[in-house]
């Protein structure tokens, strides 16, 4: 007698979280980096009462603006609405997002004495709000929740360089001056995300994205020797969690192989690099999610659908994709063409049988249509 | 009976030149993206007494600051203080340099109205004060003077835009929504580029370095199809000139192939890929420029050494080597680290004779030290 079969839309059976874990599924799942935020008339609704810190603050808000983008786009996940900066901003470092600037820090960590002011996080008593929301979102939401946060050296960027940065200059300046207090610095924050994405997943949060958001400013050598025990560490101590591991930068194509190292299930691309040359750089068992351009959002129709098209050709039908885009939604989109993006990644988008993949022939492979716009 | 040979120091017999036509040489020729700047004493001096526009705009002053860094730092390579938007600046296009900002564009370019106000650039009407730095500078150079300009791409970014961008969403957006207005810019653009540079050469550039500085917001297929034609024909319009023509961009890693397409000598590579492995991105024939992280400059002396042997040895001795920064000088970098990096590559360096290059195995040639910081 077989087992009763899983509730439609319940978490386990999703095309999301099958495609995590390269299990067949019948359609190609998709969310978006940002899908919830500026690009939404309802969520500028929201930031027209509440700053945004209070948003993140509250978790009836953050619930709210976490699911505005699901209702209306109907994707196969869910992302946590918070920042890379909220469980150290919660910890009492000095921390305010400052608005068309981004976080800033009142006393930048740059010193040995400086990193040794960083304690570990207890998310009960530090972010309980983050918690809460958390559970609200399990309880409301039919897709899968992904929890949220930044890897250790793209946290450590923001709180080394005291606000956001183009060059990076004194974080690579404490990274190859004085390697103690770097790595001294790195694994108390490796520490502090461990914490936070493991009481999200208590919550109920299915899956983790690690932003590493700017560690494409790297080379492969320094990431290699620098960067990547930290975050390797925080994939090891969510093993025994059994929820699937993202890993994302912008413009790292060149460290993708090297971010699959770090032991992410999926690894996210950016536009840079076309998927199927990007599949070739990570190990066999770790899936591409991405990665249309996020200004052909921007474009007519027919280039939008051309280039849904083209990536999904380029994912070669493989039950390892997760169609996103390859950053986050620019907040000049129009929603609707987002809500048509969803729909024609479902519609055309086709996930093959394992057996069949081998044999694929990715020019020949599987969505309609023109592969370019 | 041997022609009398060029005097010591001559531009058609200089190892910057040779490197450039992959012609044996004996030292590894260095220079550095924005030698002439922030990071000199000497040129802060200047700029308390004159902005920055007024020291582009004054051939005595243009020409000091761009040979301050000679001076001091003995470079193989002499490059023309100026900015990517100084001929459209000349050309009354309302483009102001706002200090911390950058360029600042009164009217942006956004639609063809927009773009038919573009005409062509007269260089000795438009900016007779760049060719006159130029002349004063071959005049007093020992060392060749490369010649500077924006390509269509990059100086379509400042244009559109209106201010530097991080997203580039609005050139993006014209180039994926009216492609007959995004190539009538790009050409008109090109047809300024190179009535800029062949101005230059006819004063005594002895090469030129095409800025792409931003094309590597693109995706490989954007690039092709929508810069590339572009970048291609103001190569192909210098090619008369037989001089070396060097192209660069920053974060260009998945580009570099289709950038020396566009008919470059030498195509410059940032930090993000190692060299060996960009000698593979691009064709037999066309030498990489670069590649050491600006920010290791800010590192303790044995890092910088190592990591000078590192692009050295990844170099593997070929005689089309150019070594560079990977991006421009650090404001904060100390003048002496630059000093001592210009004595390492000279010393250190090695240019192996045609033959020894075929048979070379990169890891055992050519700098002396360990590969690795």
């Amino acid at each position: 007698m077989p087992e009763p079969a899983a509730p439609p839309g319940a978490p386990g059976d999703s095309p999301f979280l099958r495609a995590c874990r390269g299990e067949p599924h019948d359609r190609v799942p998709v969310w978006f980096m940002r899908q919830a935020g500026r690009a939404l008339p309802e969520y500028r609704a929201v930031r027209e009462r509440h700053s945004f810190e209070q948003v993140v603050h509250t978790p009836e808000l953050a619930a709210e603006v976490t699911l505005q983008p699901v209702r209306r786009y109907r994707p196969d996940a869910a992302i946590l609405f918070s920042d890379i900066v909220t469980p150290v901003q919660a910890m009492g470092l000095g921390v305010t997002i400052q608005p068309g600037v981004g976080p800033v820090v009142d006393r930048p960590l740059r010193t040995r004495e400086d990193v040794d002011r960083l304690r570990q996080l207890e998310p009960d008593v530090d972010m309980p709000f983050v918690l809460k929301t958390v559970s609200l979102l399990v309880a409301e939401l039919d897709v899968p929740l992904i929890g949220f946060a930044g890897a250790p050296f793209t946290l450590a960027s923001y709180l080394v360089e005291g606000r956001p940065s183009k060059s990076y200059t004194r974080t690579k300046a404490l990274m190859l001056s004085d390697e103690l207090t770097w790595h001294r610095l790195l694994d108390r924050l490796a520490s502090i995300t461990i914490a936070s994405l493991r009481a999200q997943v208590a919550r109920g949060a299915a899956a983790v994205q690690l932003f590493d958001s700017w560690a494409g400013a790297l080379s492969p050598d320094d990431y290699e020797r620098a960067v990547l025990p930290h975050s390797r560490r925080v994939f090891e101590a969510l093993a025994d969690l059994e929820v699937p591991r993202i890993h994302f930068g912008v413009a790292t194509g060149e460290l993708l192989g090297l971010m699959a190292q770090a032991g992410a299930d999926i690894v996210g691309v950016d536009w840079r690099v076309p998927l199927d040359v990007a599949r070739q750089r990570v190990p066999e068992g770790v899936g591409p999610q991405g990665n249309l351009e996020p200004a052909v959002c921007l474009a007519p129709q027919p280039t939008v659908e051309a280039r849904v098209a083209d990536v999904l050709a380029r994912a070669g039908g493989r039950p390892d994709h997760i169609f996103n885009l390859g950053h986050g939604v620019l907040p000049e989109t129009d929603p609707g063409v987002l809500e048509h993006v969803v729909e024609v990644v479902h519609e055309t988008g086709r996930v093959l049988p394992p057996a069949a993949v081998a044999d694929a022939d990715p020019d020949q492979v599987p969505a309609e249509g023109a592969a370019r716009g």
